[in-house]
């Protein structure tokens, strides 16, 4: 049984189990005030090219979210989000319980246009509604699709000549930025948004998210709000070490690429044979449509989410290929999913 | 030089290294529902003896008791702790931020006694004022302290009187239960408080706190909060595997043991050498009262903490001791200590 | 010029200042305890003819709103409304800052029907998403329409086997009951809800809300959350005396069938000039459509307000009628719009 | 039976019901944005000599205090106070329902100085603890005291120099402005503070208390953060009305003037026959100690408070005097007073 329901059905990359090892009895300072945390923060800050950042490592996702969103807006500003967001959908209300309203926008495959923004901005009129404040996008989003350098412009321009702030979560960032339809450097993300997150756990991380707050002015006592939401973990070295060997070299980069690369090698085998999908994904996520007589056959080999069901006779699945994919899996799935259809 | 500042110093006990190493590359369902969770939760409640409880693995403790009181507790109740307790002064106001007054009461030693919570009961009489709901210790307490079974008994039996909840803090449960002024078993201790929680992260676990919700009423949905405050770890495995390790023999007991053990040496020495203390420690923190002077020698070699000014010639200072302390720290700071005091 | 704009531009009837005057130097307890709220109360009571139900005096209909759902609602939990709720649009985040997410469905003519709430319910699976508990309408809705007593009947059964909350926001609850179109009584709606409020600022109170809890499970401690929310007002008698005077007799209902009828009396009259409408209004608000120079003209005479630009020609406005409405007013637009059209 | 209970024990001032009644049926806009609470806002303004200030009209004290609170504080901001005030004591977890802590100080006669807050402010040392921001005063206090000018002006230096905000709960700044002891004028107030509000409903009002936001970064936005929390009232009109009324001359320091010195005969009488107090009161509460025995005697004729055990024998009594004290109610205390005493 191969699993492509996700990418975080394993552990960690096994150079950051050994740094674990080589590590583990040297005595360092708690909460992230560790040596491995300041220079898993300097080597991300190298790579954006750039030190007027500040970065802070935390455990998941959900949390980076909610600590960032909450720290950011005042009580009565609230955020746009794609419908698809993962705040939106996944996040059982993590937000909300931070007292802040999620604008709810369709958007177009998965990704928010100016034109989405601009109707939530001019519906909210006046002080009986809530204030817009924020815009929340994913990259690479929750279906498989990606931001280009001049979808995340447009929309960063519009963002500051209405006075709101952008956010990407970057869960799946490293999957986005190593893409094949990617034209977009990290030091770019950097420079067109007001916070992101690198998403460690979903790239070969053990857990882990490093949140990259660009602009100064939000940047001033966050450690207090990740104390507050219970994110400073008293051995954070356990999140530095992780994000130093990510970033010490290409690896991140290098995870990010192998798991596009089989996610590929499924979308175009599946292509191949006639499969048809959601939406041609260019990221580590696939979304193909099929028969659910023939989901029923796979799932005796392979583990896989049904997204949604589409007819009575067809469903959506999503494949996800992972960091640790190795490509016999991939070449198995793709034998017997050719031997079923044929 | 030597940290005694904390027990959180140090990585993790090589059993749980090599555990993780061992299972790195196997494929498990996310979200703490893999088997190394499941496993570990059943250990826990074959140590308490009963399978009537629910056990979660949450990364750490402010977030444990943030989650659980949150989750409590409906918005008028409030909660009510020693002034010494972690949710009061180290939690960054979290349980606030949360919606619920904690209502400090001095208490003795760092701990509550029925007659202190009598008098806070008496004093909330109406809606005017937050309906006092639960009672907030920690075993061992954050000044070293620990709850005698008749202590727990009698607290317990007042809580269940008044219809007040009752949860302990078990970031050091481990050293509370392994200490030699101990009488109390784990299992003791879950028949009569409400929900407590066991601290991995302060006795040999990289992360991770094992809340065990002992009361019916307060099981429902509990995941649902673990989501909302960020708790639902992808890759929960990380938390299973940890107490899975401590739990499948005496491990836990015995990294606690130690600790007391080198706390225990520390603190007689001291005795031996004329110094006096906050309190006489029976767990693995201690407070020794020491000469600036001597404070500032010591620091050459050895950190540690600065409590509280005493005068302006004294300082209480806190040592904690770890489970991975070795003896020849501890003898050596003994003999440094000798010299200076010579 | 007179104001079509609202319900709320006149202060109150005058009975209510009658009763204010007569009661004014009547030393009484504070906080809603005096005997004009109890005495209100018991009417109400008498009107549902029950008296296992209480009855709370709230100052405003968004208060009463948030502190009804923050109080039923447990963190997890989740309100389901439609686009059109006035806590989903026009209420400035007040029950997110609760915590509490609102799932806003699009329903049918501002209505929510049981298959619109089945459809959430089945969208919501795990404890990755908030859990729906609570269904949230207006009667009457905030677009003119009405429930049936076989469409309240039928979403009732539908809550009650499914587990959710019933709620209704009864701003416009006298203009409900009161239309040609119904057929539910206050008893019957009592019955079918687990709490709904009666409005009073928008039928003849100077302030006000009557917040009723029908199910028993949702009763206890409630002045708590109205006193954390700031709604326990010092001088609570100045709620009372109002509810006392409109439920004394039959003013309430008085009130609103006179607005119902002034407004119907301006819907029929546009009908007859062959105005077209956002939808047939049965309730004391209607959205007639109309073309743009006209509505110009006829903002020299009268203040209403532009709901909506349908095109570049036509908008659809918002017409009310209020109690205290003078016939002449209705007639003299109708003249004035004559006019125009012809 | 005379209550000294409270001062909102009766209704309002008439010249404010006749101001309800000569305007009733004028047609105005919602929400407090009337003509009348214009009106209102200028004429305080006049009263300050400043232009530079918002003045927001709301319901009640509680809810002024936690909209206030809640708009100027981001989340890991805590709020130090008297642990007499009544945020800490009587409003049911208001401010922490926001997510907010209150450290309760022990000050002096129910007051903060300078060197109070200074000892918050250095145990407050790092993200690990909240941050406090604003200093929350009531002047008069909760027991009846009030702040000379010299220590508003050393508070609000020290508030100045650490970056803390200063705000004044004003239920009862009209009897602190005309206590005999008061050299502070209301604009001078208002020089010192960064906010503060001027108390309606213990005063005169039937509800309504004016917020006067002094400085200018705490502006913005303000009337969301009121719509959110349930403040905005569709009929603001009566807010704005009843100050209008009491700002239009002297009325509002006539009425809190008449409530002084009628606390002031029966504190002066009752020192006259030997009694002792918690405090020597200059505003309208007092808080003699009297034998339980004469405390049931005179509750067959008067009600009041009984505000705190003293020993078996003697009771602290709260006796409050309100606008509207008839100085008969007065006098005939104090003869059945002497009576009993003598």
């Amino acid at each position: 049984m191969y699993y492509f329901t996700n990418d975080y059905s394993e552990g960690a990359h096994p150079r950051i189990l050994q740094a674990l090892l080589d590590t583990n009895l040297q005595q360092v300072g708690g909460y992230g005030e560790d040596p491995f945390c300041l220079e898993a923060a300097e080597l991300i800050k190298e790579k954006l090219g750039r030190s007027d950042v500040d970065v802070h490592f935390i455990p998941g996702g959900t949390q980076t979210n909610m600590i960032a969103l909450a720290a950011f807006l005042r009580p009565h500003e609230a955020v746009i989000a794609p419908v698809t967001g993962h705040i939106e959908v996944h996040e059982a209300g993590a937000i909300e319980a931070t007292g802040h309203k999620i604008i709810p926008l369709p958007g177009k495959d998965g990704k928010l246009r100016p034109e989405d923004v601009q109707e939530a901005v001019d519906f909210h009129l006046d002080e009986h509604m809530v204030k817009p404040r924020l815009v929340f996008i994913s990259n690479a989003t929750e279906i498989g699709s990606i931001y280009t350098k001049a979808e995340l412009e447009a929309l960063s321009a519009f963002c500051r000549r209405h006075n709101l702030l952008l956010y990407v979560d970057g869960a799946r960032l490293g999957s986005a930025l190593t893409s094949p339809a990617n034209d977009l450097t990290l030091a770019e993300v950097a420079g067109l948004v007001d916070a992101f997150y690198i998403g460690g756990t979903k790239n070969g991380a053990l857990i882990g998210e490093a949140l990259v707050i660009c602009s100064e002015s939000l940047r001033e006592d966050f450690r207090y709000h990740m104390k507050q939401r219970g994110a400073l973990l008293a051995k954070g070295r356990l999140l530095g070490l992780q994000f130093r060997e990510l970033f010490r070299d290409n690896l991140f980069f290098d995870l990010a690429q192998h798991a596009n690369a089989m996610a590929a090698k499924l979308q175009q085998a599946m292509e191949n044979l006639g499969c048809s999908f959601l939406l041609h994904s260019v990221s580590n996520q696939i979304f193909p449509i099929l028969p659910n007589s023939v989901i029923a056959e796979l799932r005796r080999d392979f583990s896989f989410l049904t997204w949604k069901k589409l007819d009575e006779e067809r469903s959506i699945v999503r494949m996800v290929a992972s960091w640790s994919c190795p490509e016999e899996a991939v070449d198995q799935f793709i034998a017997r999913l050719t031997e079923l259809l044929s």
